[in-house]
């Protein structure tokens, strides 16, 4: 009865140390957001089919997962319900259904997966965690520096000093398009062209706006005017819908400038997002060398979907597998999350040793320590071979002799350093020791 | 465009307090498990289709969730894919996959949902979390005492004083069913009648037993057994194996005292574990008028079943739903998850003050408090009406004269109490009275 051991394809297992690396980021991310006053949410990984259907365009439509009616129905083929997409569309259900139990300002965070049957690839998966803050209900640009804030103080809590958050305005670049002669039809065509500058460069980009049915003087002001900021900014000042985006986002650069995020801010014309669905500000979190780790804006029609009613909201979704990916390859997690072995590894020296050997693993315990107790009293040095693969730091023998004097052996496993302590201060002594590990075992 | 908004049938939607309080329970969880050197897994919400079939009975079967096939295939009704059923068959594929990279005894925990197309009742869900923990790879009876302390430890962090953990053994009942004078191929549906014990009483199992097949003295020599704990004894000490598995209990309860299980278990020969895949020990935590909130026992055929290798095993799963709900009723949670407004509102006075007052939220979240900035420069008195609304327990306001002084005027939401606090020591303040909350504002 031999059976495939894989995960499906696209899906990914998770063995302890990828958890933990998972779990310390996402920790950090609560932590912080709580502190920003955003406040969780979760919601069933199965929605009614009719709640995604028809958000997502055409393509997303394909890459959403359906499941099929259960009982009498199965047989028909039908799905009912279908996996979670996104945290977005979710998000503007809740919204909907709870309007009257939410505050008039609603702040959440959501660090839940979402499934996509796309192609997989390097880096690509079928099922991920999306990390999102929204902000909901109110249209000052206090919420995007906040958003921008709470981005930069995670990141920098994760160790990131390196990042940029770049900041651009949907009106703004509207603006530009009128100036620079580009048909209203062709905006969101000429978006998705410019989103790609950083990836393609700008001959890619001409050739891109030109095949799109920009003519090559439209195509040329545009890339001209992302060169820089003074030509970008003559070109939006001329419409008024232009200068006031243009004043919104120095407003927000301001505000931002006295957060956490302050130094890390800047003005970037070129800046598209690809989403259709952002109507304000647009924001991006970029690494020089590595790309983007997130980003977000103001999207002040999305969240009405359920009710109808036009609730203004901004957003920022960070990318939590690319940052993983990232800290990995940098080794940016703490030493305790990389080394994955119990502080304490409690042998078992004979039968009659169990009881009192169970007794100190307890004692360890209450005092906050990790400690694995070896199952059975097999000879000391294939528990000590396996206290070395475990990579355990400590290892205990109490004995009949030890037991005698009050004693218990403890052996550093990093330095070999091998030394009788009192009873009583094992506990203790072990946690002192794992602060300072460098220290000796001699009281 | 209106649209349902509720969550679809069975699944449900966790609000801001709900996923703190879950959250909370989950967080202890963790942490003890990680203590007694269990180490977190995660595997996929979506497995083949086969994994998963055939691995739950014919009743199972019919309530696993089954995925449509993506792209060309999906009109054909056919399904490759299926939601995770349960933590247990995912835990045997890993086992099989990544046997070389796990350690020789591999100790999981693993909290994750899990779908079950069931019919909704009260407390029934189509989604919920199970919380597990296996050892794999020993027989040893430390593995079972150490999985009793180890929930007992989880449900004494929790604040649960009134539990008691039932252990018996699966080939006691077998002996005590032989020595009753029960047919072994009764032995099955004997052990489902007698698991209604504690529901039905003595005379619905009775009835439930001869209506199974079992003669009435059979049955009457059973329900006598239970009686008493010298009466079982006598009955199942015929059978060596009935002897040997005796022994084990006595080992276990006997190591289990030497741990923070202490003076909660109990030998129980009525408790039978519905599922059948128990070989060994069983063990079920019992409240007094609540009834189960977890159990599990040894299983030593399970995990194989992907590898063709036998594997010993032992696991418990903790009912993490079924706490949740008995913490609620009970007032089980302490006050910080409860009371879940903001530490402080912080006020914007008015348009020139903004910056300042993101620099102040700023060092309140520096010092780790829990910060809201009310986001436009409204009247003071609408400001004041959200705070109260959202709870917060402190409220800053910095205006024009604050600043002048370099002081922050903080008012007290709880008591009413007002004072202006120099700038340079709100953080620091506010911390302090948070932690003696009816201790004054005034220095």
């Amino acid at each position: 009865m031999a059976q495939h051991t894989q995960p499906a394809r696209g899906m990914r297992d998770f063995l302890p140390d990828d958890v933990r690396r998972r779990q310390y980021v996402i920790d950090v991310v609560r932590r912080i957001y709580e502190r920003y006053g955003f406040e969780p949410l979760e919601t069933p990984a199965l929605e009614n089919i009719e709640t995604l259907t028809g958000k997502y365009g055409e393509e997303g439509n394909k890459l959403i997962y359906k499941v099929l009616r259960r009982g009498e129905g199965e047989s028909s083929g039908e799905a009912d319900l279908a996996l979670r997409y996104d945290l977005t569309v979710p998000l503007a259900r809740v919204v909907a259904e709870h309007r009257g139990k939410l505050p008039k300002f609603f702040k959440r965070y959501q660090i839940q997966p979402v499934w996509r049957a796309d192609r997989p690839a390097r880096g690509r998966f079928r099922e991920f965690y999306q990390c999102d803050v929204d902000a909901i209900g109110s249209s000052s640009p206090v919420v995007e520096a906040e958003m921008i804030a709470a981005v930069s103080d995670v990141l920098q809590a994760l160790g990131f000093r390196d990042f940029v958050v770049q900041v651009n305005h949907r009106e703004l670049l509207t603006a530009m398009l009128e100036a620079a002669g580009v048909d209203a039809p062709l905006h969101g065509d000429a978006l998705i062209a410019i989103d790609k500058l950083d990836k393609v460069g700008r001959d890619g980009v001409h050739t891109d706006l030109t095949a799109r049915g920009i003519s090559d003087a439209s195509a040329q002001a545009c890339l001209a005017a992302f060169e820089d900021v003074p030509a970008f900014d003559r070109l939006v000042a001329a419409s008024p819908r232009g200068a006031a985006a243009r004043e919104n986002v120095t407003k927000i650069m301001e505000l931002a400038e006295a957060t956490p995020a302050a130094g890390h801010v800047t003005f970037t014309p070129r800046l598209a997002r690809g989403l259709s669905y952002y109507t304000g500000a647009i924001m991006e979190i970029a690494i020089e060398g590595i790309g983007s780790l997130g980003g977000g804006g103001r999207y002040d029609g999305l969240i009405g979907m359920f009710s109808g009613e036009q609730i203004p909201a901004c957003g920022f979704s960070l990318g939590l597998e690319r940052i993983l990916v990232v800290m990995t390859e940098r080794g940016m997690f703490p030493p305790e999350v990389q080394a994955s072995g119990p502080d304490v590894l409690v042998t078992l020296f004979d039968e009659a040793s169990v009881p009192e050997s169970l007794r100190l693993a307890g004692e360890l315990r209450q005092a906050g320590l990790r400690v694995e107790v070896y199952p059975d009293a097999d000879k000391l040095g294939k528990q000590f071979k396996y206290a070395s693969v475990r990579n355990a730091t400590y290892v205990t023998i109490l004995g009949g002799d030890e037991r005698a004097r009050g004693e218990v052996t403890i052996k550093n496993m990093r330095t070999g350093e091998q030394a009788a302590i009192s009873r009583d201060s094992v506990a203790q002594h072990v946690r002192a020791s794992l602060q300072a590990p460098t220290s000796s075992l001699q009281e």
